[in-house]
């Protein structure tokens, strides 16, 4: 369902016009007749309309859209939490998923350091960055197709899932023991990426991009599912604002909104949405308090000497600490 | 301190014009030439100069403050956390202070119910709105003087202390009795305002302002301070951004970056940054995750039919239910 | 008339409920249901309703406002260019008005020369602030009366008429001869100010707050025009977003957009859109192109040594140069 | 060159420590104690060095680039305008490129039809899209391989070189005979996908992204440059702000800041900017008058009709019109 504004200005025959092009679509028109506006109302499937195709027209003063565009993700046709299962760790509803791992993969010694104290301290997954997307041509990155390998060989080590972030469909060959593919931010928008992952048969984290709104998340997370893959997670990761004292804004609220408006699982990732690590525990604290169903953490053996990132990432004493404080707060809202 | 990054091509007399001007402000300047810029470091009390005139010279490239502008404010120049005392409820530190209460004060009977209810769930003040911010002209605008006597009332009913908004210096005359003076987000950068309370002896209460970065607050904090009145109590009410699903856009990290950056006490308003009385709860739980100070929060004995902002107050009982949360929340980070 | 969708699962009674209470305002309401909303039509006069209040209520989806809020300002009714007189300059339809002046006023010799230049360049009314809200206490405050007295010299010695700032009510009394109030971006949410200037009686130069929509501008503007004083000349002076390489970002869609939505005249302050000299001519001349209706600008004799804002202030030849292409190019939209 | 500020309860270890990695890098240090910071300024090349790694180590309170990152799109190692040719016509220092044609390529006889239109108007180029963006999966994607088809269709007619938007590396294929490569504001930070095409040799023209900041462009282009193609042309076409009148906000003054900071040509695309086609005049004015080395501007034989962003789009007849007028804006600035 969909609402048209008609300017007072506009003549019978382009409302005639308009109405006839709509019915074209397969829709319904409710007219009603104001003494400074008329409105149509559209009824029937309007989510193949485009919004700012009507809003466009010379005649058209408003459109409102009434029902969401997003269906496969729209909490309105599927009232349960989605619940994925990863490698025998289940994700969304009442679970609550701990990720943590290095920001890059940077050797065999690293990557299998950090993932055995994580899996110590609790974590169900592990994450690490083999294809890195640097804002600049000349910061590193990453170590490609062999820090796969050596996540798997972390994996084999822990037993713990693996979840890392796929750039470009090309490289999508050395995802098969993948457990999670991760979608960056970057590329929330990365419509071709997001359709070939629609293809895919495992789980899908796809991070909000720096200046999208929640809805168009769920848009790019219907793309993945109308390609049969209905296996998204969604992570909120900061968002583009005017503040610069942090190197996004967290937006907290996106937590209860999305679990409102899909059935989908919702994580945060504090290390990226503020980008320093004296932060990332209120962060954490917050978000669990806030009814998230997981965290995506940078964790570091050696912080001060990472090759990227290292400045937002705990250390894994830090992070064993604060998943007993996570436990705590989530027994608190229960 | 502050550093000043000069253009290849300005002349050497251009320089020496700039650097006479400088120590004529009582700084020393420290000079480094480069093959590609020159820098000036501008030692000394650099808090009464002007970034953005610097900047402005047409010599110049770059300007960045090293030492902020803020000084009383500063935690640097004052390590342990401010009280204050409002009416024997302490704020600040380890304390959390819950305020709570209408939007609007409606009629006696409304104010004196809610406190009455707020007070036996936990309330440790009470809030209410008798001089009104609107948008339009032709909404409430609120009862004034007629308001704050109705607030004195419940003030004296239930011995909770009383906080209220203060829009016009005309109207000073009738906050005698308030107990912490409110400043609302759209005057925390109306500077005669803040300067007459800088002239008073009771804490204010104030609003970040929808597009102002936590430092521009701590500067407007300092506007009051540098009046002599140090009680100033911080208040992070959402900003404003791109996204639309929420009225505003909580800035949660702004709890552990001020109370990194200021000495001053941090609260929360989720009623107005969210602008949803269902988002309130999982946001005041977040807010005490994260270490905030307290809470400002609405509360209505009748949401349904409040004369302003009920959709984002709670029932008496669910700020009960809140209240009891919150201690959990608060014992699982210590 | 606005438009308010329910959810799926409100209940018959809760329906009755809200729509005996939207009627008891004074409104008609249509019901249309549907299989996952039900849509009310509230049909009359909408202005005085709270779109946030009812956005607020449990069983609301999404309101949407058909009609705006915003009346005397609205092109709607009032389908030609307003056009004020100020000291015999006209402002608004096909005149362009030229305002040109310092930042702030210094002494007397500072601002009879550059009244006299600008003058001669080209200007209809001459500029200076008085009062100055400046973000740090520390900050050089403004010369207040004395200052207003300076501008009246320029003005006797040249005949242009004068605009400068009013910072809060209690300085009215300073501006018997001044021709234009204008209110700054910090205080267009000042309510009670714009209530007080709604009861003067000479053209008030509004500047859109930092993060203010057009259309709250326009809200705004009702507020003084709600009180009886109609004379309201619009200034778009740049909003905050993420981008810093200007100190604002020139929202330059604005002239079109709010021409279209109201009759006031629209003017532009480059100055402060971008606080850096060397834009200032661009985007002036971008404005003209864009068919503004003015432009606000700063001219300082010695930019190099004013005590504020000179780096974003052009020389008087600068200035005079800039007169003679912006004519140029409002003879080319023609 | 980098100046980094250390908190002052640093411990002189920790600083040792730090100051032995940035020598390990190559460079410089030159250090500063002061009493309430210890400054160190990181002299040699830094544009390896990655700001957000500095700033988040435990000891570091604020980090500032003095030199900036991007090198081969600096105007600063690149003193003239970079001048390229497409197919005869010449982007780039006094030439004016007009780039016009429809959002989607439709079919042949649309295509065609526009094309001769807009050459007899003036334009330099055709634009037209084959692989579509669109926000929701069940919008038009457009004709892919066979839109570029009817694209090289009209270029033979008419004789016009043509732009299009590739989405992703696979689509590379299909771009031998297209002149420019389009690359969209969503991927603007696919990094891979720039790299891909600094191994081309032809044009690319990069839009900014919708969060991105002007020196983030440019560090985008000097992804491409790196890669060996050095010709870039840069498109603002609107950010995202909170306002909501317009569909982006046009940062006209990107055009004179990206000017001063690069050597690259830049260009508007005002109908994205603010997606009504009623704007796109006004605001493709302001872009001549600015100073901006084109426009790329969306022309429609039947806007009302076409099968995405009709709205936005001119007629060819108004494209005619507003091409006189933009010649008469350029004498005019001259």
């Amino acid at each position: 369902m969909m609402i048209v504004v008609l300017k007072k200005n506009s003549t019978t025959e382009q409302r005639a016009d308009l109405i006839e092009w709509i019915k074209s679509l397969g829709l319904d028109v409710h007219l009603s007749e104001g003494k400074f506006q008329t409105i149509l109302g559209l009824i029937g499937d309007t989510a193949s309309i485009d919004t700012e195709l009507i809003e466009g027209l010379a005649i058209v003063e408003k459109v409102t859209r009434i029902t969401e565009q997003f269906k496969k993700a729209n909490r309105k046709f599927h009232d349960d939490d989605s619940v994925f299962d990863v490698g025998g760790a289940k994700i969304g509803d009442g679970n609550f998923m701990l990720i943590a791992g290095p920001c890059s993969v940077e050797n065999e010694e690293q990557i299998c350091e950090i993932a055995e104290r994580v899996k110590k301290a609790g974590a169900h997954m592990l994450r690490g960055g083999a294809f890195k997307p640097r804002t600049s041509p000349y910061d590193f990155q990453g170590l490609h197709a062999d820090g796969i390998e050596l996540l798997l060989k972390a994996k084999k080590l822990t037993g713990l899932p693996i979840v890392t972030e796929l750039m470009d469909i090309s490289q999508l060959k050395y995802f098969d023991d993948v457990d999670v593919i991760q979608v960056g931010a970057r590329n929330m928008q990365n419509m071709e990426l997001l359709k070939a992952l629609g293809r895919e048969n495992k789980p899908v984290l796809l991070k909000r991009g720096l200046a999208n709104t929640v809805k168009e998340l769920l848009m790019s997370a219907e793309y993945i599912m109308a390609g049969g893959n209905e296996q998204v997670i969604l992570c909120e990761r900061g968002i583009r604002t005017f503040e610069t004292a942090t190197r996004n804004t967290l937006d907290i609220s996106a937590v209860p909104v999305l679990q409102e408006l899909s059935h989908l699982p919702v994580i945060i990732d504090p290390s990226h949405a503020c980008g320093i690590a004296r932060y990332v525990r209120p962060l954490t604290l917050a978000a669990a308090a806030a009814g998230a169903n997981g965290i995506i953490v940078e964790v570091h053996n050696e912080p001060a000497r990472a090759l990227c990132d290292g400045p937002q990432s705990l250390t894994p004493d830090e992070f064993g600490d604060l998943v007993q404080s996570i436990e705590k707060v989530r027994e608190a809202i229960l």
